[in-house]
């Protein structure tokens, strides 16, 4: 691939090098948005196992086996088309199908559709793959259950005790979902690939945050993919009257939560790094009454890092904070771990012959790691695996606001075409 | 009144003088809780002109009529006892009968018991006041409907809008639950008594807060009532994912007001005194969702004190810090002013009187301003009022723990009618 050939390719391809076609590319993109839209709100509701979600399955199927694929769909729904060599492993290839209720346009599905589209480039241009690539549409990565079973499914990593509980937050289990859409839950732990049958993962997503957009950089190389912790914090004090209680009579737990808040960025400064992320998204106050003294709160705290010895650090620095917060008032702490995920990295072989290909196309990118949970980090347990970030619109993402602009989405297609081009030209 | 007829006064009245019937003083209490009592919760529930108050309220004018006192319910249900000359003008003494949702056992009711017995306790030792005694109960302290609509009624306090659009939480009109009790809302403002025919107000309620307790004294002299201020505050910033948006590029609304939370003590330091108040009861998050960052936050912040230039010195560095704090993570802030009350000073005169009865009766006491409001700051804009305080166990009001000792309402009780005795000896 030479600089000559890439500036030529711009608007079609020459010397009959593969090249994205934007315009079937939206249409693929349109046709899986095509399910579940909400035309009220602009929003997206093919939450995992839904109708919606199975009828956008079922399109994708059929675009598949249009384009000449060996299509396979496996107990979860996962689907799979396979282009190239039917023996020996195979490159996989996508995202998501499902959404979060109300999601937006691209988390996802763009991933999907950049799959299949890179693979007709390649049929277009009349390249056959030495190794096989398969466009994959995997299932339930948004977590309705908790879980991102369909990646999991496939590296075997899904946890049985889980699988067993698991239910969604209206209370349906897991299993009931599945079955009401004619799946046995029993073949879930049948989808196992075997690592010899996968060479490597590569998905496209949006970046979900606002790193690219605020740099001006259309291409993130994602490197690893940030640990999460989640607590749950109780702090109760004395819920008395907010006129006749002096102030220094007092036991206010949203005072004790408020200093622990104001210390954050001292646990990140002493213990984290730039990639430390320590969030209070949820907060209740007991009995949250304009006129009475908070007498109890409870709080979440998310705390993620790159680096599973640094995630380790937060989440304790945290704790110690929390407490220390807790005696200045007088009162007493219970501190639930909700769940811990810890960091994961991506194949840094992966992430450098990425980062030639972008280099060749003389696009800019930056090596970053990822906040948000994909499946690119379940899939890298049993292959190397990679994560191409395209820019988020004001770093919005799961609500009809979230965007990302054609001359990126075609950047980093165009990089995913290259990457697998290289991986795929040999066995 | 000697020292030596006192001490021989604690056991049974010697020389006729009065004294307080501990036993018929609990069977009046006792009597007003025998309406709206949660036997599940052990909480009172006789919110005003609720169906339970009205049956309160014509039990305890039962009472008045048994005594052979003068009895008269005015417009809004307040009812008055009156003993002595049928002419002249009169001592009100009395509390509340209303209860908030899942109140207490002494709040209110035991002033009203209380102001019963006192005048029980005189006619059983043949004493004829020169000056009359009215009892009163009076009605909507609690302020389901937002006032203290019984005695704004008898001062001609009420406010002709507030009553025009009054209505309580779940969003009945005042107007409508005055008629529902056979009440015309016109005659609401029927009420007011002349200051020609009151000279004083009296009422015994309890603390409710630590201080008496805290400080093992019985007797709390309420020389002011503080003010209140009640702003409701949102900052708003912008709710991203919490893993993909990077401290520095967050907008959090949830860390500018813990910001500001830990500011109260400095603001209170800098312009308050011991008998501010700052306090942040009530906190909303919007989305209120542990991986997201709060892009909105809606919270009560009430400022108290019992000096007006104090109170309005307090209430502009909270929005000063508030504005401060905001500025901090990016936020921008709207501040509603809810209410303004201005604190209220009680009759300096009265303070006095009950000060040397209370040492007459070797009385512990100390003086002190009010954190809550009460119906005296409202009868002073009428006539010298004053309140007596007894302790509350650990501070606890507005509960079914709300809890006082008989020793301690018994000191209350004969420091009450000692000062109606002294108040009514003379015209």
């Amino acid at each position: 691939m030479t600089e000559r050939t890439l500036e030529t390719a711009t608007g079609k391809s020459l010397d009959n090098r593969p090249d994205i076609n934007t315009e079937r590319l939206k249409t693929f993109l349109g046709g899986i948005n095509g399910f579940g839209a909400n035309p009220l709100t602009g929003g997206f509701n093919r939450v995992g196992y839904s109708d919606a979600d199975m009828a956008a399955r079922a399109w994708f199927e059929a675009r598949l086996k249009e384009a000449g694929l060996a299509v396979h769909r496996d107990g979860v729904a996962n689907i799979f088309g396979r282009y190239g060599p039917s023996d020996g492993p195979a490159i996989l290839v996508g995202s998501h199908i499902d959404t979060v209720p109300e999601g937006g346009a691209f988390d996802g599905a763009l991933g999907v559709a950049v799959a299949l589209e890179c693979v007709l480039a390649m049929q277009d241009a009349g390249y056959e793959p030495s190794t096989a690539i398969e466009v994959v549409a995997t299932a339930e990565e948004e977590g309705r259950f908790g879980g991102m079973l369909g990646s999991q499914a496939i590296a075997g990593r899904i946890d049985c005790d889980w699988f067993e509980t698991a239910s969604d937050a209206d209370g349906m289990p897991l299993k009931t979902a599945l079955a009401a859409q004619g799946l046995s839950p029993e073949n879930a732990f049948n989808c196992r690939r075997s690592s010899d049958e996968v060479k490597a993962f590569l998905e496209l997503h949006i970046e979900q945050g606002p790193v690219l957009e605020q740099k001006r950089i259309p291409i993130g190389i994602v490197d690893g993919i940030s640990g999460v912790s989640n607590i749950s914090v109780t702090l109760t004090g004395s819920a008395n009257h907010s006129g006749t209680t002096p102030m220094d009579m007092r036991a206010d737990a949203f005072a004790g939560l408020a200093i622990f808040a104001t210390r954050i960025p001292k646990i990140i400064a002493e213990h984290g790094t730039d990639q430390s992320r320590i969030t209070v998204g949820k907060v209740e106050l007991e009995p949250n009454f304009p006129h009475t003294i908070p007498g109890k709160t409870t709080f979440s705290v998310i705390t993620r890092d790159t680096d599973e010895t640094v995630q380790r650090a937060l989440l304790k620095a945290v704790k110690d904070e929390i407490n220390a917060s807790a005696k200045q008032h007088g009162l007493s702490t219970e501190i639930e771990g909700k769940s811990w995920i810890s960091p994961v990295a991506l194949d840094p072989g992966l992430v450098d012959i990425l980062a030639s290909e972008a280099e060749t196309l003389v696009l800019d990118y930056i090596k970053m790691p990822s906040g948000a949970g994909h499946d690119a980090q379940t899939m890298q347990s049993l292959c190397p695996s990679a994560l191409i970030f395209i820019p988020s619109r004001a770093g919005i993402s799961h609500a009809p606001e979230e965007h990302s602009e054609w001359a990126d989405i075609l950047a980093g297609a165009r990089l995913m075409l290259a990457s697998l081009l290289r991986l795929s030209s040999h066995r």
